[in-house]
């Protein structure tokens, strides 16, 4: 396009009529942050000079120490560790293998591209496991066919739903396969496994991400294969009488080892000990950068805070900014954070956590009571300027569970634009460089406008 | 984010209340393009089998071939060319160059990465212009010190305005310096213009785009740079009593050549001579693919049509899905297909374009009577559970401009999602691989979804 003297607008104009006062704090927020914002530079040093950072790992640690000195730098009233224990998987990084290595009894080597799952253990020996694969498009396919798979390797080649417009949503019904799947399979005697990736990408990436194992089964390898190899497997195993496959892996569970949430405080004037929570998760998967996962989600908390003191706003209630300790493998440290507040006595009314990417926002997903939606949806006109007023019901984040679960606290959730979440999600490709500086700074606007709204008007 | 059991929706479910039928229907446009949608593989060819394809070239007569080929595979009720002339400008494409040679009348020499204008003319000689610099903010400063300019070469280093939300707002607030910068540098007597890239990018990759020359003044060239380049030649400027500047292009202006619109029908059961049109313009410019200006609106078009057939769909007006010739040096596509509707006695009712990217879909901009809102803003929540319903107040694309002016058809066009267009727009990177596969459908759903509307309620 060339045009340049239209006047069409992507957002409607900031809406003074119905409250003049918020939408001139919401535009100072905005326009603070899309010109002084930090997020995309602090997101840089996080992903490139630390990079990876299991939970456990040595990576994390120095999250951890980085998070503190960037609080200790933004001029929170407070800024401190919380300690807490963390489980400690490694996936032994000598590489992951998946390969066929016979079709109908030839030998015929065809690697796969693969990553095993976190949380699963690694193959008794360094040759792996070899076996004849067993394919199926689900459960039901499993239940049916469980006489068959003993000794196998059992294939999940489970797709996302394409016809959802949220990729959460296919998520969410794809996920028990990587989730549950390997137990599933054991359960029927089967000696390993391997699942379609979670994604809808159109690449060949694998994408890792937690499993469970069912201490009633045999602890089976298990690991993820790209969707492009996915095809070719499930192709092969229709098309042949037998297929052998190879699995390797070198999962161990350590002892548990101590890690911490990293939190920042602004003390409220009016309710000191009524407590807003805004968050993000600091531990990453191993295999990328956790940019997406959620390197966005950190530095979003991090600019909250530093437009709120940029713009001298000096808060009601105390807003306690979260880095929480491993999201992925345990949900420790949210459990540690809501503990905690229940041992002093504190009152949290609001938990908030940014752990859905850092594109470009649409709205939030809020579980309030229901009396509460005459509010929010009043409040949805001063977030339509900046993208974010797709107001629906859904949950927080996993790790705002533990204040609902523990005081019954209102919670939500940032909703970014989710087309490109799942292809880059637990993936090689979640790095810095898929990061878009706007989309990510505008999702921190809208969580900066939430967070003043909240603590103003109370939830 | 680990948690699959989640049930946060990024969009509402789909609204069976209103409009029951009409709601059934969009739904199974949107299941039908998610799942076998070909936008994206047609986007593969046009951008890798032909790739850039500025109007009057070789590579745009090749992709008026494709887009007829393709149209007639696609069930169309007629399909066929409609011929126009088009301006023949070519970059001659020996490496545009700008540099800094010397610095305080010390020679120094720092290439700067740069594209020429599109329509600007070569520098006299292979070896360029070279003058001292000029470097001013905007066009007030120009005036200020016009002065000074003669001999010269003005750079001008307006930036985009950071805390626009909508991208486009910025570009149509600085796209004057790269139209008619060099014009009025040259009335003061400037040998040649430089210009900050229109962008807000975090990389340093210029950005071409048409420009125009004033034909009273002087024909310099004209050439944009990178965003840190300019940041560097800006202090470098600032820093410096004198600093000298080399420009060197190749462009040239050759007589007109033939091109056409390429043209798809489906014949309207009840109106046959009333017109909807959808559109995209197949030119693009000449130092990337085009791929998201404008093959993915090439591409939605041909998606609306293969779905509207797929589903049985016969419309009650005449709608025809038009690629237009030369939208980024002329309009004379546009023209043309309109001026031949006059001729014909057909009466446009609604004109549409997607020329704004194949990011995610947020809504719709119109340009409609005062009166049409009502009817409008009752079809929102259809648009909803799709992203597309932001409807707002605005200009349709440039290509439906003279159906505008010769009609006063009403008019619309797809606004994407704009933070990462002018990331792209005209430069290297507009290639295949920056667009979403998802994305891209989902415009396509939404488009779909208006010209269903358009077509069963008028406008």
């Amino acid at each position: 396009m060339k045009k340049i003297l239209f006047l069409s607008f992507l957002f409607p104009a900031v809406v003074f009529a119905q409250s003049s006062d918020d939408s001139i704090f919401i535009k100072r927020i905005s326009d603070d942050i899309l010109q002084n914002g930090k997020a995309y530079e602090l997101l840089h040093q996080l992903t490139k000079t630390i990079g990876g950072r299991l939970a456990g790992s040595p990576q994390f640690a120095k999250a951890i120490q980085w998070g503190k000195a960037t609080f200790d730098k933004m001029g929170a009233d407070k800024v401190y560790l919380q300690p807490c224990m963390v489980p400690h998987w490694v996936r032994n990084g000598k590489g992951d293998k998946v390969a066929v290595t016979s079709v109908n009894n030839k030998p015929e080597l065809m690697p796969l591209d693969a990553y095993a799952l976190g949380n699963s253990l690694g193959t008794p020996t360094e040759s792996g496991v070899t076996a004849e694969l067993f394919a199926v498009n689900d459960f039901d396919q499993l239940e049916k066919y469980k006489d068959k798979v003993k000794g196998k390797i059992v294939f999940y080649n489970y797709h996302f739903i394409p016809t959802n417009v949220s990729t959460f949503l296919s998520y969410a019904d794809a996920g028990k396969y990587r989730w549950t799947g390997a137990s599933r399979a054991a359960k029927y005697g089967a000696v390993g496994m391997i699942v379609r990736s979670m994604s809808i990408a159109t690449d060949n990436n694998p994408h890792t991400g937690a499993m469970e194992y069912n201490d009633s089964f045999p602890k089976i390898p298990a690991a993820a294969i790209g969707l492009q190899d996915a095809d070719k497997l499930w192709k092969l195993a229709q098309l042949s009488k037998t297929v052998k496959v190879n699995i390797t892996t070198h999962g161990q569970m350590l002892p548990d080892v101590p890690a911490a949430n990293v939190i920042a405080e602004l003390k409220g004037t009016e309710h000191p000990e009524e407590i807003i929570t805004v968050g993000g998760h600091l531990d990453s998967w191993d295999v990328n950068e956790g940019a997406h996962d959620d390197g966005t989600g950190v530095v979003h908390t991090m600019e909250v805070l530093r437009v709120l003191k940029a713009l001298g706003y000096t808060p009601k209630h105390t807003i306690r900014f979260v880095l929480f300790a491993d999201e992925e493998k345990s949900g420790r440290g949210a459990d540690k954070y809501a503990a905690e507040l229940k041992d002093k006595g504190e009152k949290p009314i609001f938990g908030f956590e940014s752990d859905a990417g850092g594109f470009t926002p649409r709205g939030f997903s809020f579980h309030v009571p229901a009396e509460t939606w005459g509010k929010l949806n009043a409040w949805k006109p001063l977030f339509e300027p900046y993208g974010g007023s797709a107001f629906v019901a859904g949950g927080g984040g996993a790790d705002t569970e533990p204040l609902e679960k523990l005081f019954n606290t209102p919670v939500a959730e940032l909703n970014p634009d989710s087309q490109r979440y799942f292809d880059i999600h637990h993936s090689r490709t979640d790095v810095f460089e898929n990061v878009n500086r706007r989309e990510l700074l505008l999702g921190a606007v809208n969580i900066a406008a939430l967070i003043y709204m909240v603590d103003k008007y109370g939830l």
